[in-house]
């Protein structure tokens, strides 16, 4: 490990607001010559249908169906990946589905109305999305966790009907994807991926339905597909690399610590993994239970290039400093294993799912914990929230006046209107103002 | 009017659904050219900061501000532009205010959380983001009534710094617009506008304040700036045309609804105006209206060529067929001018805002009945909602486990992560299990 070091920072340095920009800072590749490609793969789907789908499935996943309905697969698919499973695989997938269930149920946004004296009526009708779309990956980063993420959380809103589209290269079907999206409730299953599915979930085929949003992790191709689709559809997030910051007050393990950085920078080489503690023997201790346990993990060639490219352990004052620096980080994942997180929690304003304590360790949260898994990246969590219940659901603003409530509102109305020089706006209220009333 | 015509359409009629697409298709203008400028004044004030910021003030708004400092309106420039008002007006503003403030008291968030029997704790904490900018356009299409409803519920979800710029062209500002900044509490007021401004709440420069989501209407250099910025920080919607769509049963005075038609069409030449009637001697006698008003209307111009353009009459079988309709085009505005509009209201689930009876002219939402004027454009009602408090508020999961909570959840996350071939995952998990508990 002699090649091994991972950044050290002092917050009470002058230079620190700087310094941890510059670990912060990630470029997200932006490649106009993908844009072309995904922007000509977009057009060929709205343009061909079926017949494009079948073009580019053949292309990019070697898979040839023999038709489009072909790319459909039938419930009974779903039900023999579940019954296949082993299981203790069945009985934890069970477990976590019930619990991010339970956790949902309580995201589930109500109407409200309210009466005021004159009889007019104000609220807000809240109604699911008629058709959701939900990207699977193929291959070796298809996670049924994922699929249980995505899909339970709509299913909870009310989506009558929730499509997943999943890449099968070579033909292969992932059992365990499968199988997921069996517990989860997933409508319908079709075996397209890439760009192409996502511009068919957006425009329709004669196949693939038209969708109201769509949701899920993908690839390069399929982030620009989404981004190029937004507003024919609603898009999740666009998913930047994962992240943990820990907020540590000297009294955990430092070989759970290392662990738990560990478990984000397994993802991939991009991965951050920052360590906040209050003691500089400290952070020396849990930097030696990093050389000490990286040696012995499967990927420990992912972890040591993300730990020396965009990890950091960072020595603060005291826990104050800590949250200053948490909330300027805005973490996807941040865990405070304090003595009393609860008492540290109060000053936490940026963070997408915060894990209380020494014992919640930030895995437990990836897959059953109960809490959404999709959560904002790169510093959005500043302005964006886990994906929730909330997002398959959508509001309508409720107005019923009263002949007597737009009397007194259309007075309102037809001044301001006046104001802004729209006198058509102002001659419609007006209408409404009964002469009897005034 | 002989050269007037309003498409009508029957949606009895087989091609109907096609029909219907032709009249709804508008393809935004995207101009390479403007992306190309947009993203060149972004670079520059992001390198140049507050120096840009005051070249570009000096060309496209021919205003000349001795330094960066004298941007910043103070606060008592609001006050004495509230205290110029004509008390009508200023009377109509603050009842406005009022009860658009009363309205989005109802959609904050709150925090929840339970506790499981083994005493693992789940919840949502709910947090107002830091600061946020609001747009403000110059000139003309300088709207009081748009400051009200942009700034008040980022008020009332407890935002502590609420930022408004606002382009004053040839150093002019605009009396009630700062009038109604002042009502709204908006914190600080910044003479900028454009790309520049956006880029500059977007980045921060030494004088104006980096701000973590931007609200707001603008041009098309505004709404591509915000675009490029997204991701960086936060954006409302990117609005389209606005549109309205009005059910009538035949019941309505045909006057009524061809104002309440025209008030959207006046907005601009894109603006959509749709009526649904379920007879057709009804649409004749609303089109009579239309004909016999329209030269009576301050901007006939406008209202004329966005009705040719864009607006239609729509015949029904019965209001079932209507709400279909609807919900097909997910209007922004939906008018339900019938005798039992909670009849039909149970029947529509795409539209940003509903406007129910008779009485309750589009007009009045506009201004002040309370519920937001920004609302999901150009169908995106399928999967979008108004603006409210809760885009100015975000959600954090919170996950406290127990000892024992977190042995229990780490056997389950250990199998999964294993399963996902996630090791370092697993062993973090593990290290919770507590070996004398199991």
């Amino acid at each position: 490990m002699a090649d091994f070091s991972i950044t050290r920072l002092d917050a009470r340095q002058p230079d620190f607001d700087r310094q941890l920009d510059a670990v912060l800072a990630f470029d997200p590749a932006s490649d106009a010559d993908i844009h072309e490609q995904v922007a000509e793969i977009i057009a060929q789907v709205r343009r061909d249908g079926d017949a494009a789908l079948l073009e580019y499935t053949r292309r990019f996943d070697r898979h040839d169906p023999v038709s489009a309905a072909a790319l459909e697969l039938p419930q009974a698919a779903l039900e023999a990946a579940w019954n296949g499973l082993a299981p203790a695989v069945a009985a934890a997938l069970e477990t976590a589905a019930q619990r991010i269930r339970a956790y949902a149920e309580h995201q589930k946004m109500a109407p409200w109305s309210y009466t005021e004296a004159d009889g007019t009526r104000l609220g807000q009708q809240v109604t699911p999305l008629d058709r959701v779309g939900l990207y699977v990956p193929g291959g070796k980063a298809a996670y049924p966790s994922s699929v249980l993420m995505n899909a339970i959380p709509a299913k909870v809103a009310g989506v009558p009907e929730l499509v997943m589209v999943v890449p099968t290269p070579g033909g292969e079907t992932n059992p365990l994807v499968l199988a997921a999206a069996h517990i989860a409730g997933v409508d319908r299953v079709f075996r397209v991926g890439g760009a192409q599915a996502v511009a068919a979930l957006a425009y329709g085929t004669t196949t693939l339905p038209r969708v109201d949003k769509i949701v899920g992790p993908g690839n390069i191709y399929v982030a620009t597909a989404k981004k190029l689709v937004f507003g024919q559809v609603g898009i999740d997030m666009i998913a930047g690399p994962s992240e943990i910051l820990v907020i540590s007050d000297g009294g955990t393990d430092p070989d759970w610590l290392a662990m738990d950085l560990f478990s984000q920078a397994e993802h991939d080489e991009d991965a951050q993994a920052i360590l906040i503690a209050t003691d500089a023997a400290y952070l020396d201790a849990v930097e030696a239970s990093i050389r000490g346990l990286l040696p012995t993990l499967e990927r420990a060639g992912v972890v040591k290039t993300s730990l020396s490219n965009r990890g950091a352990l960072i020595l603060v004052e005291d826990l104050d400093q800590a949250a200053a620096v948490a909330n300027h980080i805005a973490p996807e994942h941040l865990e405070l294993s304090v003595a009393d997180p609860d008492a540290l929690l109060g000053k936490i304003r940026n963070a997408g799912a915060i894990f209380m304590g020494r014992h919640t360790a930030e895995a437990l949260g990836d897959y059953c914990a109960g809490p959404n898994h999709v959560l904002p990246t790169s510093g959005t969590a500043r302005f964006s929230s886990p994906l929730g219940v909330y997002d398959f659901q959508k509001r309508s603003s409720v107005i019923f006046c009263s002949p007597q409530g737009s009397d007194t509102l259309a007075r309102t109305a037809s001044v301001l209107a006046r104001g802004e020089g729209l006198t058509a706006h102002a001659r419609s209220a007006e209408y409404r103002i009964v002469e009897s009333a005034s």
